[in-house]
């Protein structure tokens, strides 16, 4: 007779404010006996930094290390290989403590499934443990309500880019978007601005970095020095206002009574 | 001398399970005097719904009652303009108790600035009342989590469509896009999904109707029948999975230790 597994949770923990989590993330990390966390070395990882003070001394941490700083790495190293790597001894490492059956509370800034790290661990781990993935509070949604602007109007589409594309492909869709939120900045910065600004949008182009977080910066996107753009940082390009309800210009038909 | 005005509260509740709110806007309903929120005639509304266990009997409601259910009316009726008088109307009768110096706490399905109907009453108010928006867990991030399914990896795009869209429209954005999210089905669902077929998008689509509400249903998108499909579905099509971390392929390039 084997003793039962522990369980996995993907908890979001929202974009930065520690009372941006939810109730029910909240409730789980602190059931849970083991606690593991992306973060680097040196350092203590925003998401341990977000919750830290909801935790109990008896709550056992797991750092996940991630590995690399770059993506150019010397010879024999390759990125690529370096982060399966890692997503695979963190998978490991989550998994003993499952096995020796104790629940695992994998912590995610924003939303586990929205480019976050825990997808990788979900992927390598789900189909062998009772999992549960607790939904957070995105950095967009952070964003906007930092910047006080409605995002996205009735029918109106949301592209959500990250600076990692090429100019190109940032470029046609970017065009094609009604509104945008501009992802993974940090030194992809000067490329985004300078597509925004070819394509007419500084108007309405709006810059935020470390929202709800204890060193958030709100800027007008032209005033912004690449230099110091960090990778917890956006740009978000919102919808036309609907006419009638505020300035700017609208379309589109049909707000329901409700949606979010 | 003139007593202080009222503070304006746009609270994202999330998505429907009520544990899925933040701590956040959990503290501002709790603080809060009056509690406006979108319903229509003869019923009480999701966003009360979601919130409804945490209200004393202290609190006052404010419904604002939607008028109309369909966007064809019979002369002299306009759709745009009933719907403008009703958040002309709603508003005023917010503003009437920030006047008095009441806060006010307006409740909003999943974000309040992601297609939320708050946005109407923000862009009426904001500029006249102290006014905070608390992001919330909107509807896609709950249906990826209720479908355990990884939505968008490392640099790939995400589109928000509305069903609303005609076909050429939707069928140029989604094959455009790496991850796509489908709102406001309803009566448009049929359409949709086919647009979803004849891109060869079957496999990856995951339908889920009422994510986290007590009522939840997932299935095969293939399986669903369009008449039965209510206004809070979803379809998700989510992001090729990175090589290496499970089945499916992949693209792009570096995964931050987090994101979110």
């Amino acid at each position: 007779m084997t003793a039962a597994k522990g369980r996995l949770f993907g908890l979001g923990v929202g974009p930065g404010d520690p009372e941006l989590i939810t109730v029910k993330a909240l409730n789980r990390l602190r059931a849970a006996p083991v606690v593991a966390y992306p973060t680097s070395h040196g350092r203590k990882g925003q998401a341990l930094t977000i919750v830290e003070g909801y935790l109990r001394d008896e709550q056992q941490r797991l750092p996940m290390v991630f590995p690399v700083t770059t993506e150019k790495l010397p010879p024999p190293f390759d990125y690529e290989t370096e982060v399966r790597r890692f997503y695979d001894d963190s998978a490991a490492a989550v998994a003993a403590h499952l096995d020796a059956g104790r629940d695992v509370a994998v912590l995610c800034e924003g939303d586990p499934f929205f480019y976050g790290s825990f997808m990788y661990l979900h992927d390598r781990l789900a189909r062998r443990y009772e999992t549960e993935v607790v939904p957070g509070v995105c950095s967009i949604l952070a964003g906007a309500a930092v910047l006080g602007t409605p995002l996205v109007y009735r029918d109106q589409s949301l592209s959500v880019l990250s600076g990692v594309m090429t100019e190109e492909d940032l470029r046609q869709r970017l065009a094609a978007a009604d509104a945008a939120a501009i992802m993974k900045l940090g030194t992809t910065f000067a490329k985004v601005r300078r597509v925004v600004a070819d394509l007419g949008l500084m108007d309405r182009a709006l810059y935020v970095e470390r929202a709800t977080m204890g060193a958030q910066r709100v800027a007008p996107l032209a005033e912004v020095d690449p230099k110091t753009v960090p990778y917890f940082s956006l740009i978000l390009i919102p919808g036309p206002t609907w006419p009638g309800s505020g300035p700017g210009s609208g379309r589109g038909a049909g707000p329901g009574p409700a949606a979010g």
